[in-house]
């Protein structure tokens, strides 16, 4: 069965971000995946700059990666993204996936969570956005 | 029951590594745990660059990172390491500890793979140079 | 008199791009700046990891950048190159203006030149590829 | 003539931050450049951090970077500094040598000013501590 992905963002791999190995360095892909969910946030009207600034804190309590395939110079990818609210959690299902031939480079699994000025709490405002465009 | 590591090694925090919520970068912590592997590895013998040149090309498999809590500008903090091997993974517990007061921050399994000329393989001079430390 | 750019890219900040200041770290331009350059190679049929392997490593001499307005969360961008090739030298003249609104945010003069093989020295696939570019 | 330098701190080249070419990334210069000048402030007693929550920015207007040598992985290195306040700018002299054969690798001038509550101005607290290390 065939995963629902919410979101999809397509990058190009930049020659800084190889390591000596010649492939893109582990931590990088982390970039990866949390620039597609603030752009996937921005598209559903969530800005996280914005969110900072009002005090609710987007954090990741667990980043928990499988390296596939490794990206190369040159390589262009796509990063897709699920998004299920569980509770105080988010979890972000994002899989990393190489152009064109589709080559799966990396699955994720985000568990974000928020802080509201410090403490752990349920942020109305991302809760309605998620489900809205789940819709 | 204590964890008892194999190796530590200190750092500090330095504030290019912060990003606009004032505190570490999630992915900055994986340079952190990249760094004291391969710092370990030095130690026991194993240098990175070394076996990469001899065509043995240690590879992450799986990054699984829980955070606890945020490191900030200024603060100086200590990674410790656990090392298993198991059949073809080298298991690496690592976790993060804020300093002086060792707090918690992160708590990392980094399972990682040996690929020699490509290859999935086990490479004894690693197996050897992990068991020797053991001891 | 206005500048006659040969190349020029479009790009969006990355929030994990920004600092604890709120702005783009000022490292952060030249990774945009290398970006910008290894992207205007390849249009004129110079790969800098193909260069690479053919042991021909194009390296920076010398970078001078002028920040007159930071980029923030959000903002889109454009890097303008020009190049200019003198004796054993590569000028890039590289500026960024924040978009839509053409805001100049920096002014950089980077200086590259070629070692073969190790040894500083004339490329002329290099050289004959920025000539036929020009016309 | 030798340099007189004001502060000196040492560091050790970490793989990640070395790229496809085997040697420190040009980009990755100016954050030890930059954590150098941090941790002199942080010596004289001026914290980064602090002035930033003070409405104090202090900003890079200029970095000019001349690459004499490249680090590489395993490498050890010292970069060295020299202040001077002329005006409304801090001219930061900073140069990098390889240890322990004192090689030069990189020769820097970063100029800085600061903005008061987004101003540019003077910021006496600055220059009396840097009055005062200079005795």
């Amino acid at each position: 069965m065939e995963t629902i992905y919410d979101y999809e963002l397509e990058f190009k791999v930049r020659d800084y971000e190889c390591d000596l190995q010649g492939v893109v360095n582990n931590s990088v892909y982390q970039n990866y995946l949390e620039h597609t969910r603030h752009e996937f946030l921005d598209t559903i009207g969530l800005n996280f700059t914005e969110l900072f600034e009002k005090g609710i804190m987007a954090v990741v309590a667990r980043a928990d990666m499988q390296y596939k395939y490794p990206l190369r110079s040159n390589d262009k990818f796509v990063v897709k993204l699920r998004c299920e609210h569980k509770g105080v959690k988010y979890m972000f299902y994002q899989d990393i996936y190489r152009l064109p031939d589709e080559k799966l480079c990396l699955k994720g699994v985000i568990t974000s969570t928020t802080l509201i000025n410090g403490r752990l709490g349920i942020c109305q405002e991302i809760v309605d956005a998620l489900a809205a465009q789940k819709k």
